[in-house]
């Protein structure tokens, strides 16, 4: 069976989304779909950022029309703007529950651990399995990209 | 000039609203038109909680396509929970923006201040004046939709 997933690193200024294709059948690797970001300018009003997340999430869903979302957990007491990432958060989990798909988290050292058998692992050694997994020549850019594909790659690992 | 206020006392679990028209002319206190609460069931998926808020909202402003709205401002330190009262806040600030209606806010203090004349004022000194302001016989229930209240004449009167 084929199964779309749709990895998100969440943010307000950039919020980065992998999507991969995977396959159960015949040991077959889990092929590159679409990789981007979706970026709010910083210098703009809190409520038109937070509609182009919105706005920008709603479009990719009914592109992909993932059968799994899995999204890097955030740990809000390393961030400056706690408030701002949460209410971005907050529209984020709107637009899953509207689209009624399921969604899965993991802790940067769970992908860390899935992608490189090590929850040490530094951003570079995950980024290159990344490529490697995916057949990729290079690796995705830019970082927060990346960094949706491994949480997708996860949440396919770990099913 | 006749103006629809719409005061908003936020929360995840309960959202407190309030709507007052005001007459500029010939010195006419503001009326009430409305006032109520969005409430969450605590034992809910957070995403059905935020699709609720959205819902809810959206039907609010639809309803009665507000002029200005008015926010109580929270102080996130003082809350236990708030990552999730920031992602309820967010679903707030997109639907404001979605609507494009025009939104001030006001802390406590100044509420009170608005209300009584001394910011330092109790809960039900403020809850007297919304009712005597609005010549109502009672004050409304809940505190909630009270408070919306509060915050909708507040800004009526710093107009």
């Amino acid at each position: 069976m084929e199964k779309r997933v749709l990895g998100l690193d969440p943010g307000l200024a950039i919020l980065g989304f992998g999507i991969i294709l995977g396959r159960d059948e015949g040991n077959h690797a889990p092929t590159l779909l679409d990789f981007g970001v979706i970026q709010t300018p910083a210098h703009t009003e809190m409520g038109d950022r937070l509609c182009t997340i919105y706005d920008d999430l709603h479009t990719l869903l009914n592109e992909w029309q993932p059968d799994l979302v899995a999204i890097e957990k955030l740990f809000f007491y390393r961030m400056g703007n706690t408030i701002a990432v949460a209410q971005a958060r907050g529209v984020l989990m709107l637009v899953l529950a509207q689209h009624k798909v399921p969604f899965v988290e993991f802790t940067p050292a769970q992908i860390k651990q899935a992608l490189t058998g090590y929850g040490g692992a530094d951003k570079q050694e995950v980024q290159q399995a990344v490529a490697r997994e995916l057949n990729l020549d290079a690796i995705p850019r830019p970082d927060d990209a990346a960094d949706g594909l491994a949480v997708a790659l996860t949440a396919w690992f770990q099913r």
